[in-house]
Order: C-alpha cells, then sequence, then structure tokens
C-alpha cells in the first residue's frame, strides 16, 4: 500500500477515531481515509456524522502523529512490512473470520503466508512425549509444503517451529505481543531463525507487551490463518482448546493427537475427540482430510479476489505463472525419488514457492511425497 | 431344561442332523425335538422332507450317543451347566444377535451371566501401560456392578479378569476351547478363581482344543453378551478389531481407549475412534454412555420374555423381587457412603444380586459410587 494512504489509516487508528472492527471494514471497501469521506456508501457503511468529524479531524492534522511515524520508520527496515487486509500479501484465509486484523506487522518474509498453513498449538508445559509428537508432525507437513503456524510460546509451539526450522522450511509465528518484541524472551533466537525462512506476525501495536488478554486474540490469528489446527497435548482448560474452539467456529478443521490416557495433558485432546475433533495419530491423517479441502480454499480464492488483485504481483498456487512454474516442477520429478534441495538447483525457484507448487502436485495425486523426497505419483 | 428333553436336543446335535443355525432356530421355536415334527409349522421353519427324516432317525436311536451322554454326566457335576437358548439363565443380550449358541456350557455362577455385562478387549502382547488401564476400567466398572466381559487370553484380557477378581466382583471368560479346558494354560488358576463370583463359557463342545478358527466365532459371543465394548490396545490387524466390529454389527456400543501414537498398540484403538467408535480415558465415561442404554435394555427384558419365565427363578433386576431388595437395600444405604461388603452384611445377599441391585440404583440415579464406597444420590 501506498505509504501515505498508510500513514493516514495509522494516524486513524492512532487517533482512536473508529473502532478498531469500523476500521477494518472501512479498509475492506475504501482505497483511502479521505475516499471514505466522499463517499456516497458512508452513511450505509455505519459511519455517523460524529464519527465523520473524527475521521476529519485526524486528517487534518498536519504532522504525522508519533506512532504511526515510528511504525513507518521501522516498517520501512529491512524484513519489515505492515500488511493491511487491502494488499494481496494479506492472508487470505484471515480475510475471511469475522474480524479480522485492519493489518498485520510482519518480519521476515512475507510470501510464508501465502502457503497453505497448518497450525500446531498444544501446552505450554508439554511432556518430552508431546514434544517429540509435535516435531514429528510439524516437520512432515512443513516437509510437505504446508507453512506450520504457531504461538512462539514455550513447549508445543517451541518444538513445532524448531522443527521446521530443523527442516529448513516454512513457519509462521504469531505473537501476542509486538511484533518488534518476542516473547518469551528465550526464543529469540528461534524467532530470528523463523524469519529466515517463514515470518512473525502480530496485530498489536508496535511495542505492545505480551499479555494474558491478548492471547485469545492472537490465536484467532493462528487459527484464522490456518487450513486446519492440530492440537497436541492440552489440560482441559487451555489456550490451546480456546484456539480449537475457534477454529471450530471459524470453519477450521480441528485436529487432536491422542496420548496415554494416564497424561493429565492428554485429556484435552481427548475432549476434544470426543466433541468432533478429527483423532489423526500421523501426519498423513492431517493430508488426506484437508486436500479437499485446500483444493476448495483455492478455488475460492480464484474468484473473486484473484481477479481483483491481477495487476498485482502474482499470488503463489493460483495464478497462470504458477501452472507454467507447476509444470516446470513436474518435467524435474520422475520415478526416482529427488530432494527438495535438487529441485531447488534444478528450477532456480525459491523454497516457499517450490513448496507451494509441490504440495499442489502432491494433493492432485501428480506426485508424491516420501520422506522429503518427490517422485511422480 | 428337562434332562431327557436337552439329551434329545444334545444327541440331534451330535448325530450332525441339522445345521446348527436351524438347530438354534427349532431350540428357540420348540419345546423339544418331537415337537419339531409333530408340529404343523415345521415346514415353515425352513426343514425340508429330508431333514425330518435325519431328525425322526437320531430321535429313534435306542442308545444315547456318547458325546451326549458324557456332556449330560459333566453337567451333572457341582458348578458345571449346559444353559439353552430356552432357559431363562440364557445371557438375555446373546439371544438377540442373529446367530446366538443353541446352549452354552458354563462353569461357575450361571447368575454371572445375566448381570448387565461389559467387554473388556485387547492386544495379548500389551505394554505394561496398557495392562495397568485395562485393570483401572474393569475394577471399576465391577464395582459400579457391571459383570467384565473377556477372553481370558493373556495380556489385555488377563489383566480384566484378574482386577475383577481382585475387587472380588464378577467377571466372565468366554473361551475359544471346550469349557472343561483352559487356554492359555497359564491361566488354569485365573480360570478356578473366575468361577467363584462369575463363569466360564464356551459354546464348543466339550474337549475342543483351542483353534484359530474358534476366535472369531468366540468373540461373536463376547460382544453379543455386553452392553457394550471397550477395546484397550489393539494393533491395526487384530482380533480385538474383529470383535469390536462384531459388536458394531450386533448394535453394541463399541468404546476405545486412546495411547501414545508412538505405541504400535494403539494403532487400532485409533482407528476404531476414527470409525465411530467412543474416545473414552475414564471409566466413568463408559457408565454416561451405557447408562440410557441400560435402561432400555430392561425394559426390552421386562417384556414379553421375563412374562413368560415367570414360573422360572427370578432373573436378576427385571422382577417384583429385586424391586423389593432394591427398597432393602436403599433404606441401608445413607449420605455417609457404606462399602459393598457392608451392605452384603446388612441385607444378607449374594453379591452378583447386590451388584446387579446397587448398578439399577445409580443408573437410576437414587445412589452414587465413589472409590466402591455407596451413598444416596
Amino acid at each position: 500500500m501506498d505509504q501515505s494512504i498508510l500513514s493516514q489509516w495509522l494516524a486513524l487508528s492512532e487517533h482512536g477515531a473508529l473502532p478498531s472492527t469500523l476500521l477494518t471494514r472501512l479498509l475492506k471497501e475504501f482505497a483511502s481515509p479521505e475516499e471514505t469521506l466522499d463517499s456516497p456508501a458512508l452513511r450505509t457503511s455505519g459511519v455517523s456524522s460524529e464519527l465523520r468529524m473524527r475521521i476529519c479531524h485526524a486528517l487534518q492534522q498536519a504532522v504525522v502523529p508519533p506512532y504511526t511515524a515510528n511504525a513507518l520508520l521501522w516498517s520501512q527496515r529491512s524484513g519489515n512490512h505492515i500488511i493491511t487486509i487491502r494488499d494481496t500479501a494479506y492472508p487470505p484465509l484471515l480475510k475471511q473470520i469475522v474480524d479480522p486484523p485492519a493489518w498485520l506487522f510482519v518480519r521476515g518474509q512475507p510470501e510464508a503466508l501465502l502457503i497453505p498453513q497448518i497450525a500446531i498449538v498444544g501446552s505450554r508445559h508439554c511432556s518430552v512425549d508431546g514434544r517429540e509428537v509435535a516435531a514429528l508432525f510439524a516437520a512432515d507437513l512443513a516437509r510437505r509444503g504446508f507453512s506450520i503456524c504457531s504461538g512462539l510460546a514455550r513447549g508445543i509451539d517451541t518444538a513445532a517451529h524448531l522443527a521446521v526450522n530443523k527442516a529448513r522450511a516454512t513457519t509462521v509465528g504469531v505473537l501476542g505481543c509486538g511484533v518488534d518484541r518476542i516473547y518469551p524472551p528465550s526464543n529469540l533466537k528461534l524467532a530470528q531463525e523463523i524469519c529466515e525462512r517463514g515470518a512473525l506476525v502480530s496485530e498489536l501495536a508496535l511495542g505492545s507487551a505480551a499479555r494474558a488478554e491478548h492471547f485469545p486474540r492472537r490465536n484467532r490469528i493462528i487459527s484464522g490463518m490456518s487450513l486446519g489446527v492440530i492440537v497436541i497435548e492440552a489440560a482441559e482448560r487451555s489456550g490451546s482448546l480456546i484456539t480449537a474452539r475457534m477454529a471450530m467456529e471459524q470453519n477450521r478443521e480441528v485436529f487432536a493427537v491422542p496420548g496415554s490416557v494416564r497424561n493429565p495433558l492428554s485429556r484435552g485432546c481427548h475432549r476434544l475427540i470426543r466433541e468432533g475433533a478429527t483423532l489423526v495419530d500421523a501426519p498423513e491423517q492431517v493430508v488426506e482430510q484437508i486436500g479437499a479441502l485446500v483444493e476448495f480454499q483455492l478455488e475460492a480464492l480464484v474468484t473473486p479476489e484473484a481477479e481483483q488483485a491481477a495487476a498485482q504481483p502474482p499470488m503463489l498456487m493460483c495464478d497462470g505463472k504458477s501452472d507454467k512454474e507447476a509444470r516446470a516442477a513436474l518435467q524435474q520429478i520422475g520415478y526416482d525419488p529427488v530432494t527438495v534441495d535438487d529441485l531447488i538447483e534444478r528450477l532456480k525457484m525459491e523454497l516457499p514457492a517450490l513448496h507451494a507448487i509441490l504440495l499442489r502436485l502432491e494433493l492432485s495425486g501428480k506426485v508424491r511425497c516420501e520422506s522429503g523426497r518427490y517422485a511422480l505419483g
């Protein structure tokens, strides 16, 4: 988005002129705050004359207010991005939830947000077994081309992010603090590594501290960006169950990994399964269940938003360019399995784009993936 | 059943005059083999003139054939019983399956077959964890008044039977060999202990050896006698899954206890849950699910079979006598929890009958059970 218009929207938010849900709606509908004032549709958007006055007032300020100025400065530094709901880089599934954030502060690779995502969440106080299962699912699904989304918390979240980094694949961490801060501080190194191939995301103002009340809102982003949520170890009353319930409300697939009935941290997962979550004991079961869904979601993305974004940089997975790339990738895959590294070498493609193409080919049954190596299906 | 008539039916079977399903049907419909010949309904029962000839021939034999003579002799020894499908002592739920056995050879306490049963089955090669979970479920459900049915096999079956014996409650073992043999031989002592308060059951001819082909038929009796089947640890292709599928076909509740995804013996249980079995991680969840079902089944038992059996010894749980006993029991239970031993002392009742009454009171919400002690609900 044009920096001066972004500046206006940020300023509008900084002045507290609008409730956040209304801000998101205006941002979706209008190219700039000024346009909201000009538009005859303004009244139908639910903007009262008082609010209109406030918008006018905010726009008339000659000086860019301090937080907005700071945020713009931050976004100009390498690796930092502010992605508004008008931008094609905004995570497509997140747009569909009831209360999407107006914008996201992003560090790292914003393309990571366009790869089909699967969330892995669970207890901060997980068992060794839980940690290993999280790593197994995260690495396997990441190798298949999904981006793994989690909350950078201790325990299961950390295990999932770490395993994806180790597999040199894409993971996205959604924070309950400003994206320029890292919580817990022990995950500072992990956060930096995530940014190399994936992204850190927060809707909270830069500099915001981690607070208990931020986490449920953070969790709606994790599930909202994802095709499905996998819960691994969760106590009966826990944040992970909140994420899972949110995911159900958002019509996302919810998966739960069972465990020993003598492990109190299995209770939450077992309860979810009784409430309708799908029991999975291997990553391929997630892929089976989600396969059809991905195709469906991709169809949904092509019309009408992709058309609207035709003049913008291409979205992954759903345009002519990636069709061509998919054909090129297919020519480089034979019946002898090849590694992703080989394919990067042969195709001269970036990892996230390649992953997206491989996932698409796998889901359509054209190629199959075994232990991270690809062959004709 | 009258010994001379029983002798005729056994002889008919020994002569191989009839396929076993037809034998069961005739036994259900007619008071004696002779009656089948006299009855005008014979043709509608599907008995061809050739079969009729064979029945005539078998009945005309002056000498009781050797196996029949031996079986009758066996049944006269203390603790041994032959219970035909015409007898009120025949397990009521088993009557309802598609292919019930014509008769059962029973050792121990035949009343045990009239208590509401829950089956616990699982791997012969179970883990320590599985064994402990089986013991926990078996002892808890037995203390609540259910009879625990299993197959006397190594592993989960043995753990379940042992735990019930330890709790001095009722368990039923269904064998894949003649009831006068014990397989595996290592369970000889366990089998003897089961007979003290419970029963051993087989439909196979006395003296039959344990054979692989016997076990699926044996499993249909386990699930057929039970309100529900709990599977604890089962490999992906295992006898326990066959029992569970049979139970589903017989419209029994199927419960599966989950476990670590890294335990190959959890795979079968997890698959069952995905196929519709109820995940349980605590025995009370079985009771919750099965409560309404028990009431329903008991209703079904009162009409019309109980009426027909009015002249016979009383069936547990569904006659005037046990109503009176239930009221007596209720008077001995206050708000201070009492043990089952106290109640036996106060009411001068046998354990199986008391268990049945306590279960009925618990399911109707009149009493509650905590750690094996009963108080007003």
